[in-house]
C-alpha cells in the first residue's frame, strides 16, 4: 500500500458499450486496441461515462477483466468502484483488484447527501483505503452528485498511504488550486473535464481524465505533451479548439452524443442502456457537424 | 395486472436494523410485530429510510421475505425496488415479489438527473410497469434525487393499468393538488412527509409513507382516522404537534435520529450503516427530550 | 407600535399597471374600485407581482398614494417597502406610512445570501421594527430570493411587538407548521401561494396573500370563508379547480399571464416592465382558455 | 458608440468606505491614490464588493465623482449601473457617465430570475447599449444573481458596438473559453475571481476585476505581467499563494473580510453596511494570519 502509481498523462474515462442491451466485451476490446494506439496514459473504466450506475456486479467486473486482458501492460487500469456504502465499496474495489485493475476511482456517497458531512467522508475513504489491496483516487463530480468535496477533506485523506490522488470535474479552477496547495506532496491531481484540460496543467495538475478523450485522444496527448514542454500558446488554440465538441458530448448530447461521435469516428459506441435515452437523427447529425468542424471527421 | 392495491392509511417505511453492520433479521421481525399492533395499512420496505442504497441484492430480497413472513396477512407489503437502470428495476421487482412483496415503489432513476427527460421518466416506468408482476408506486423524492416528477408526467404514467399511485415526498402542497387534478381517477396519491400528512389528506391524498410512523404510528394513524371522520380541529392539533418529531427525525438527525428514537421507545433501531454516521450521546439526549415534549415517551 | 392589525382574510398583491412603460395610476384607481367589491381583506401594494424592483422610490409613493385615496377606509393596505439595506427599509417604510400604508411587507435582504445568517437577519428587522410608525410583516419569497426564513428565526422575531406576521410563499405546509408552532400567539401567518390556501388555512393560518387573487378574489374568499365556517368539502373542490389558474399566472406565464389574464377578466392588466417580456399572442389564448376551463371567464 | 475602451490589465471592484454608515468619501480618496500608485489599470466602482444594493442614487454618483476626481487620468473608471430593469439602468449609467465613469458594469437583472430567458437579456443589454454615452460590460456574477449568461447570448451581444466586454465571475473556466471562442474579436473577457486568474489570462482573457486586488494589487498585477511575457511558472506560483487569500476576503469572510484585511494593510476599510455583519475580532484575527501566512503583512 504506497503511492506507487503514475497519473500522469490523459485518461479517458471510456463509455461501456451496449448491443441490444447487454455488455459488449467483444467491441469494447476493439475500443481499447484503437485507444491503446493514441498516447493515452492508460483507462478509466467505469467513470461516470462508463454508465456505472447501470451494471451488474458481474458486468462490471467481466468488463475490467476484458480491458486489462486487452490493454497494454504499459497501460494504468484505474476502475471506478464506488458504492453507496463503505462495505460494498470495499468489496467491489477488491474483486475489481483481482480481475486487473490498478487503483480505484471512489465516487463521494452521495444519496443521503446531506449527511455526507467532512466527518463522514473522512471516514468512508479512510476505511476504505485501509482495507483495499490497490490506491484510491477520491471522484467529485458535484454536476451528478450534488456533493463537493471541499479542500479540507482532500487536504486531510491526501496524507493516507493508500489514496494517490483525485479526479475533479466540478470545472472549479480556484477549487483545483486549493487542492494543489493544500494535498500533500506526492498526491496527484486530475481534472475530470476536458475544456478546463489546458488550465488545470498550467496550474499544476498531473492529467486529466476526460470524455473528451474518448474521440480526441490525440488533441488531448498534444495539449497535455505541449503544456509539459511549456508550449502554452498551441497548446491554449488547441484547447480553444476542442471545447465546443467537448460541450457537446459531456452536457448537451451527454453519454448518448459521446457514443454517437464514436460511431462517428469508427469507435464502436452504440446506444446508453434505459433509461437514458439514445441520440435522435437530428442529434447524431449535429454531433457530425460539430466534428467536422473541429477537425476531427 | 390490474389497481387492485389499496393504497388507504398509513405506512412507515421501515428502518433495516444492522448489528455490527448485517441486517438484524430477527429484530425487524420483532419490530415488524410491534407496528402490526398499531393500526397501521401496511409496510414500505426500502424506502429511503430503509438505507436501501446500502443493501445488497440477496439482503434486500430476505429483507421482504423476513416482513412478509412476519406482517399480518391483511397488511400491505410496498417494497423500494427501484434501481438506476430499467432492466434492473424489474428484475428486482419481479424478485422481491416472489418473495412477498404486493406492490413496488420505483424511485425515480437520477444520477444523470439532466438527461432524466419526461421522455425518457415516461419510457422508463411505462417499461417497468408493463413487466412486472405487481402494482407500482411511483416515487418522487427531490430531497434525495434532485429531480422532480412533474405533475403531466404523474398524469401520463396515472393511466397505465399497473401504475396504483404515487408516494410524493416534496412536501409541496401545491404539485400534490396538481397531482390529485390532472391523474386518472383510481390514482392513488400517497404524501412522504410526515409534518404534511393532515394537509395532504384535506386535499384528498389516499394516505401517507412517513418516517413518523416508525416512531409514532397511534398518532399518524389517529391524525388519518379523524381526518376521514371529519373531525379535523384535533387532527390538526395532532399535526401540529407531531412537527417537532418529525423534523428531528427526518431533517436535524436523518435516519441515525429516526433509529435512536426507536431504541428509546423500546423498537430495535441501532446504527446506520457507513458510511452514515450513527447518532451521538448528545444527540440522542436531543432526541429524547422531543420525544417527551411530545408526550411520545 | 401595538400588534393591532388584524390580517385576517385575502389580499392580493396587486400588479402595477404601466401605460407605455410609465405607471398607469388612473388605471390602478380603477382596479382599486373594481376589486373593492369582492369582499376582499385589504391590498398589498409591491409584493412580488407589484414589480417592485422595477419602480423608482417616486412612483411607489405615489403608487401607495392612489390605493389609499381609493380604497374603502375598512380595507388593510399592506406595503411592500423591503430594500437591500436596513436603512433604505426604513426610510422607505416610514414614507410609505405617510401616504397611507397600515402595515409593511419586508423582503428578506438577499443579494449577499449566504452571509443573510439568522443574527444578520434578526438584526435587520429588530431595527427595522423597532424604527417604523407601522407594524412590519416578514416577507418570505425562496424563489425570487434564493434564501429561506427559518422557524427560529421567525420565532424570535414574532416575539417583537411591532412584527405582526409573516407572508410565507415557499409553498411549504411543513414549515407553515413550524411557523404557527413555534412563534407568538398573536403572530399571524399569511400564506403567499394560491394553490397552498386551503391547507394554509386549514392548518391555522390567518389568511392568504394570493396572486390568484387578483383575478379570482370571489373563488379566494369563498375558500376562505368556507374553511372559517367549517365547510371542508366545497372549499377542497374550489381550491382544486384554482390549481391551473394558478399555476399559470404565477409559474409557467409570470407576471405577464398575470396581467395578460386581469386584462381578458375585465381589469387592466398591461404589459410588464421591461426587462420582463410581454406575453405573446399564443400565451394570451392559452391563458384564454384556462381561465374558461376554470369559470373564470 | 465605438469599442474605444481598454480593458486589458487589473481592475479592483473597489469596497464603499463607510463612517457611522455613511459614505467616507474622504476616505474613499485616500484610498484611491494609494491604490493609484500600484500598476493597476483602472477601478471598478459598484461591483458586487462595492455594496452597490445598499448604496441610494445620490450616493452612488457622489462615489463616482469622488474615484473620478482622485484617479490619475490614465486609469480606467468602470461603473457598476445595473438595476433591475431597463429604464433605470439607462438612466444611472447616463448619470455615472456625467460624474466621469468611462465604462459601464451592467449586472443581470435577477429578481424575476425564471423569466430572464435569453431573449429578454438581449433585449435588455441591446436596449441599455444603444441608449448610453458610454461603453457597456456584461457582468455575470451566479453566487448573487443565481443566473447565469450563456455564451450564446454573450457572443450576440460582443457583436453589438457599444458592448465592450464582459466580467464573468462563475469561476467556470470551462464557460470563460466558450466566451473567448464564440464572442467577436474585440470583445474583452475579464475574469472576475482572483483564484481564477493565472488560468483565465493563459486562456486569453483581457484582464481581471478582483476583489484579492483590494488588498494584492501588486500580486494581482505581478501575475497579469508575468503572463503577458510568457514567465508563466512564477506567475502560477503567485497565483497558488494567493488562493488562500482570495478565498477568505470572498467567500469564508466575505465584503466584511476584505475590509478588515484593508485595514490590517493601511487601506480604510470599516465596517459593511447592515443588515451586513461586521468581521467579529476572532475573524480579524484569523485574517491577520491568512495576510501574514501570504506575505502580504
Amino acid at each position: 500500500m504506497s503511492k506507487k502509481i503514475d497519473l500522469n498523462g490523459i485518461f479517458p474515462p471510456i463509455p461501456t458499450p451496449f448491443y441490444k442491451e447487454e455488455v459488449a466485451y467483444d467491441r469494447l476490446a476493439l475500443n481499447v486496441e484503437k485507444w491503446s494506439k493514441t498516447g493515452l496514459a492508460g483507462f478509466v473504466i467505469f467513470g461516470s461515462n462508463g454508465e456505472y450506475p447501470y451494471l451488474a456486479r458481474p458486468e462490471k467486473l467481466q468488463t475490467v477483466k476484458t480491458v486489462a486482458q486487452t490493454a497494454p501492460k504499459t497501460m494504468t487500469l484505474i476502475a471506478g468502484t464506488g458504492c453507496e456504502s463503505t462495505r460494498e465499496t470495499i468489496e467491489l474495489t477488491n474483486a475489481a483488484a483481482d480481475q486487473g485493475a490498478h487503483a480505484a476511482l471512489i465516487v463521494t456517497p452521495h444519496y443521503f447527501g446531506d449527511k455526507m458531512t467532512s466527518t463522514a467522508l473522512v471516514r468512508h475513504y479512510t476505511t476504505v483505503a485501509d482495507r483495499v489491496s490497490i490506491p484510491v483516487l477520491l471522484y467529485n463530480v458535484p454536476k451528478f452528485t450534488h456533493i463537493n468535496l471541499p479542500a479540507e477533506v482532500v487536504a486531510e485523506l491526501s496524507r493516507h498511504p493508500n489514496i494517490a490522488g483525485i479526479k475533479d470535474s466540478s470545472g472549479n479552477v480556484a477549487q483545483l488550486g486549493e487542492y494543489l496547495n493544500q494535498a500533500a506532496k506526492n498526491f496527484q491531481v486530475l481534472v475530470g473535464m476536458g475544456s478546463a484540460l489546458f488550465s488545470a496543467l498550467t496550474l499544476g495538475c498531473s492529467g486529466g481524465v476526460l470524455a473528451l478523450a474518448n474521440i480526441a485522444p490525440a488533441a488531448c496527448v498534444s495539449i497535455y505533451n505541449l503544456v509539459r514542454a511549456g508550449d502554452f500558446a498551441p497548446a491554449r488554440d488547441l484547447q480553444l479548439k476542442m471545447i465546443p465538441v467537448n460541450k457537446a458530448v459531456t452536457g448537451t448530447y451527454g453519454i448518448a452524443g459521446l457514443k454517437a461521435a464514436m460511431d462517428w469516428l469508427g469507435y464502436f459506441g452504440g446506444d446508453p442502456r434505459p433509461p437514458l435515452l439514445p441520440a435522435t437523427e437530428k442529434e447524431k447529425a449535429e454531433i457530425k457537424e460539430i466534428l467536422i468542424k473541429a477537425g476531427l471527421l
